[in-house]
């Protein structure tokens, strides 16, 4: 047994041990890729982290993420120094903003979860949850392309009842949307994804459990609710034998559907993030790093992913199905030949995905490869959509229930959404997932009546107008000196001075 | 009869009395479904509010809106406390502002109604007129449609004499547009609708009598011109015999069209309303409602229509042609299919129209609807438009003569036109209206003249290129880091010290 | 014989004479119509106005303008006051900016006089060349849509020598441009039009003289260069036997072609100049005349404009054929169809123009309808273009040799510039019409290199794209809540503190 | 041999010797021809300017720019005044930023060198580097043309390993792409284009020398690694004998690729840099060249550029196989039908380019350029792309590894960056070009996985939308009245007093 003596010695960036729960870990070669950057360990160096550990991590994150190596064994609980946490001048700015936030009551639409998240949440946490790839193009659009979608309402039925409750997989559902998998939950409260199986149940609505939870997949099965459906979405291991532990477990703990990520065989480099990181080191450690030519700029991803594999490929889902009987569902398709090369291949269904634009700038937006998928399956199969055999889902850019009811008139059985209630916890914990997942029923009920659908089977294609989905357009650049020459029109005002 | 005494004491959100016009009312229960918010009651419990009450309410808006029960009675009239109105500081601004105006002759167009309008008129007001559902996406499309169809104007054409009067169901009117119908007239001025309809008679043009107007319908008739055409719009009761004896006494009170609203089985919310009502609330009482979970938020909307009738469909038509022989139109058409069906069924026309933007956003314009309509009701039952026999209406986003002289050409018989009007006399009053007719007058005469058509009749297709009217583009997204990165060009500029 | 004591009693709004050149005129019932405003007349009532009068009139300006009774005869001169002409502080500014002005040399481009323009020219100046109709879309369109053509330029020619002579009308110009008529040539420069005609001497290019010139028709043709040419835009008068004494003198000194204006049977509103005007005004007058109902506004525009007949038709080309030889174009045709019958009506030629956005909004570039005048001509008749016998002009919007070229390829025989050579002159008087005609033929020169086209003939049609010419796209309005909770990227940024 | 005091004597404007490495050159008449302005040059006219010309000239610079007539001969050493360089305020300032540059780690793109660049580097270097012509509308629409092709991106492909290595011209390249040619490399940075020789032997990829490089031709060959591939860029002289001897050296050194430019029979106007030029001299100089008339602004690029053969045309091209075996490529075809005459005239391929938007504004973009080539030679001689015989070749407008795999699936070979580099070497020397080169490695390596594509081969026309390519869209103008009536959505914010 270590004592906290001895530990104590090893507080440098050289040799950095760290206490969690009264172990002792050795984290000098993980310090670089480490997701919240290494100047947060180094606070540690040497002491007990237990208490700023937990809030964001996993359970067993430490050991799972350390060879096992690195695991020096208990410490003598009475030989550690106790540790004082100092919460820093941001920190009480943020707080006393925390203080400040609007009533529920006032909270209109998903936006306002995202406005007021931006400005509670930890810097950190609003980096990684908001970034995307490269120039952040495919996360942007994939909102912009349900404004390119516009309604044909039809009039004079009987909207007295609107029903809106639909199926996915063959679960029942209170509103034709699930939550999608994001990982790392805790970056931005404290129960991290907890928070989304709890209004989920609530409001009869089914969780993708992710990979990268920052709460054990166990921890979120167990506070699912009797006859609660889960789903989980998975990144595949390098090593099969691991993966197929995960599935079978999955599996034996009642989990309905088997996402499988497919747009991800690296993960994305997201710049506003790294940005963040950068600001977030300690400047002098940065130099150091940056004049010995070690990049540390890609650690959070590259730590958090390594293990997933690159070679995954077509050939691999035979073995999937031989391991499990859950539904396999591709998610991460981007094209119309892979939807039909998953259907040939007997999937239950493709999430038609960017993957919320962190992945491949550039990428379409799902609800337009939606569109592509819907017109050649049916051309090529002879499919009809919605289908109860293949389904099609989407995710991105949806911040009103109008975005879900475009998708489902194109053909979509459900329609995933993620970030919004990432920020809706943010700023609220589990009431603002709540109060969220009430918004979009409000919007559900009003905008199907005044667009003349009683049920979901009533909201059809020809009640969309997507004419212009497909248009990618990018304006002739601006003139500047013939519109900076040109004098803008000014409407009437007031006088200075009252009338006498 | 009760005493001042009594009702004195039931002033608080508990147990609300008010008096007006002498008598005692209980609006306990009303408080939150107060249009108004509950703030302004408030303050008049237990007092008398007929001086507050008077400039803003139909005078039977209280007896008809509350319940028989919370009709109190009379109130012995000396034993009340006089209530001195007090003027908030913002309602000083206001007023100081409404001194500043411009003489009505800087007025150049409608646009300008509408800048001085949003500073003199009540917030309250500006955001009941001005709002629209969601992300209000739909209100300013209905403008922008406008700007996509263009002119192709002919030439020397004998032009001395321009005649823009036309007929709208067989009533004359000095230009082919009408008053659209539009609720709550006094919020912007204590006259509300009986502006329109004075200026309407002055101009020669229909104004449309709304169910929910703040001046009570028998108002409005009893101060038309001998001879001056009115319509109604009419919002159908869950109780149809109440519908009825509205219809039949407007048919008896000589009403010349009955337009029937099919766009709005729910009234839509509209945020911008709903935020202005949060920051008008006493912010003690909006705690205390928001902690006990009451929604009082969409309290506007749903008091004033909550006796709409959801169930509406098309199977009631024929009821309606049994009991008035009043041309029936439905307004609120939004593609279509629903048109061929209206004239299937016998109707007088359709107004093409989405509310005003104010009920499912990502409704499309009226005037692109309209083009569509004429295309497919000429494909499939042989219709020319203009036509007499079934006519198309337009509203939503008009602000000058030429977007109702495209509409014209795209084949409406008449364009309905309402906020601008609201904005009109909300900044001026009567002669506001007046105004803006003159205005319009003004433009369709120089308008017609310049695209030479002397004659409404000769406002035809072949002048309108309408080909990017159905065109919803979305740009791409802007790449931040390339346009921050260009500088951009700067034109010559004056030397910093004159040339010596 | 007046005296001056007599003549300076007459010093107010109900009775307002002025002397000018010696002679007394009775202005009273002009004042309102006044293109200046009546405030500046004011100031001389009853004063000599001779010094104010000259340098914006033509000599004969207010003799012509005013009905013969109101000539009131000479003033005997050494009864007449001296009359100081006072600078307003707003003057002193201006004058102080016209010091400032960069030299000409570092005048790049078009652009560059209208922003030096802006700053160093009278408001009203500036209000009344600069405004357009009512929105001024198409005024910004007429640039707008020259960006929509792309070039497809040849390499691999001999281009050592470039030649952009051309012939309009059969006479010979250095460029395939021709300076067009506009309006009140010295509100802007004292020389007014002078400035063109003595720039276009200097450049071999073609001037067209204005109806509406400052400078009179005759000063205009004296000061033209021996074997200059100059064509002559005309407004035609109600009064026909006026309209031939015109054409026909202007035949008889030698004028080259008649460019009948055909877009106006009523000169336009222009609300950024009508705006100036109330803003020039005195504010008593102006609420004087607004609380009695007069409309002053429109005075200016109607004053100069009274007498053009709106009555002109296809019928009247006939009576011009029988009155002059010189070649008829029709300036504002706006159509094909219209430019089909102008051809069969055996005219040169026309314009295809909107008056440069001051008449009809909405009414489409002039450029657009080239592309379109061209596939019908060629459909209809089996014309090619540039067409000797019948020959295409184009007008508005063009700031840059490439904007002319582009629309030669598109085949047009020459375009017209206006606007930017009233920018150069107001600026810098003659010599910046010398250095706006000196710019564009060093961009004539470079552009036709790089376009691989030695001569105009080699411009054509392949050498631009212009598909997109008829795509009048309004985007979907903007998200704002989405787009507000968007946090931009940011690039790299500098250290605060530099490294140690 | 001159004396240093003689030389002194020739201090002026009228009379202007320097001294440059031991040697007296007359540069009286070479003043207005200077690409960095007279001003400098006259700072040390009658002494020695070495200290200044070395950092920023290729050693020959002066003796081939100068008739040998102005070659004065040897100084006396002895006799010459030492000359001490002045630092200008703004020097330092730029000097102080240079000490803030971020780390080198900290840039994360090249948008990134860009940003930084524009606040390091010497004014006039940013200006000359940056600038384009005319309205800079084709600089822009190069890089914005790429964000109308989006991706359709494959799954479940083993891309364990990428390798996007490939060939140019038979060379092997670690990447697509190759390093243009570019003029002045010393403005930015003393060693000029060795910044870039050094950095692509680093990362194995092929530079092209520009004709007008600071760096002398041999230098660059010189530091060349052995067996690193070189191309040469090739300005045509008019003396055809000089063209041979450097055609001929280049093949003798080792060259292995000819590319002659085409788009450039004159070289562009610049509005930015002669903006730039005007500040930067001294206002009395400017002065008085201004008022006599001499035209100085477009010295710099008349300068380096007078040479340049604008008489080259198709027909020169068998003198060129006659004279090298090194292939010949066409940099700067620019439509279909020439890239068709190049390749039927035996070319080994062509460039499509438009000279970095520095020639002829509105060409169009490369890559949409590239789109039609591949279009039509397929057509019309059953070409494939990518083709090892005839080769396409992009450049301009880019920024991202995505970008050139844009232009490879559309069939090019390989895509050439020159500005980035400029930028990075500007900032970091050649470091930064090195970090530049390895930010592509990390983007493609990302981007091939992404997008399903383990090799060059594997990026097909069918992983790119490219539908959108050719739409040049120039929106209708705004509507300012409409659009500042509207009130702008806000959402929720936080409570300006926290709660209680």
């Amino acid at each position: 047994m270590l004592s906290g003596k001895e530990v104590a010695q090893h507080n440098t960036r050289e040799s950095c041990w760290i206490i969690v729960h009264g172990k002792v870990y050795d984290v000098t070669e993980f310090l670089d890729d480490h997701p919240g950057g290494s100047r947060i360990i180094l606070k540690y160096a040497g002491k007990d982290a237990t208490q700023e550990y937990d809030p964001i991590h996993p359970p067993d994150a430490i050991t799972s993420n350390l060879p096992i190596e690195k695991h020096l064994g208990p410490v003598e609980p009475d030989t550690v120094e106790k540790v004082e946490v100092q919460i820093t001048d941001e920190e009480k700015l943020r707080l006393e903003r925390m203080e400040k936030r609007p009533l529920l009551s006032e909270i209109l639409n998903l936006h306002d979860f995202e406005s007021i998240a931006k400005l509670v949440m930890p810097d950190k946490a609003w980096a990684y949850y908001s970034s995307a790839a490269d120039d952040e193009i495919t996360i942007r659009e994939n909102h912009a392309a349900y404004h390119r979608i516009w309604f044909r309402p039809r009039i004079l039925r009987d909207v007295t009842k609107v029903d809106f409750s639909s199926t996915i997989l063959g679960h029942k559902t209170s509103m034709p949307i699930y939550i999608t998998a994001t990982a790392l939950g805790k970056l931005g409260h404290p129960d991290g994804e907890l928070n989304l199986t709890r209004a989920a149940a609530k409001h009869g609505v089914i969780q993708m459990i992710p990979t990268l939870a920052s709460c054990s997949f166990d921890e979120l099965v167990d506070a699912a609710q009797p006859g609660q459906v889960q789903f989980l979405q998975l990144y595949v291991n390098k090593d099969r034998e691991i993966t197929k532990r995960i599935v079978q477990h999955a599996e034996s703990r009642g989990i309905k559907g088997l996402f499988i990520t497919v747009d991800a065989p690296q993960l994305g480099r997201r710049e506003k993030d790294m940005r963040q990181k950068f600001e977030a080191e300690d400047p002098a450690e940065v130099s150091k790093s940056g004049s010995d030519g070690v990049d540390r700029t890609q650690g959070a991803a590259r730590a958090i992913s390594s293990f997933i594999d690159p070679g995954l490929n077509w050939g691999d889902l035979k073995w999937f199905k031989s391991i499990t009987k859950m539904p396999l569902i591709l998610k991460g398709v981007q094209c119309w030949e892979d939807a039909l090369e998953a259907y040939d291949q007997g999937m239950a269904g493709v999430v038609l995905s960017n993957h919320g634009g962190r992945q491949l700038d550039f990428a379409r937006s799902g609800v337009e490869v939606l569109a592509e998928c819907v017109t050649h399956l049916k051309e090529k199969r002879g499919l009809k959509f919605p289908n109860e055999k293949f389904q099609l889902f989407v995710d991105g850019g949806v911040r009103r229930a109008t975005d879900v009811i475009k998708a489902i008139a194109l053909g979509a059985t459900a329609v995933g959404i993620g970030r919004p209630f990432l920020y809706s916890y943010s700023a609220y914990g589990q009431e603002g997932v709540d109060q969220a997942l009430q918004i979009l029923r409000d919007e559900f009920e009003m905008n199907m009546r005044l667009l003349g659908a009683p049920t979901i089977k009533d909201v059809v294609p020809e009640m969309v107008d997507a004419s212009n989905l497909n248009s990618h357009i990018v304006a002739v650049p601006s003139d500047s000196l013939f519109n900076t020459n040109y004098e803008v029109m000014q409407h009437a005002m007031l006088k200075t001075k009252p009338k006498l």
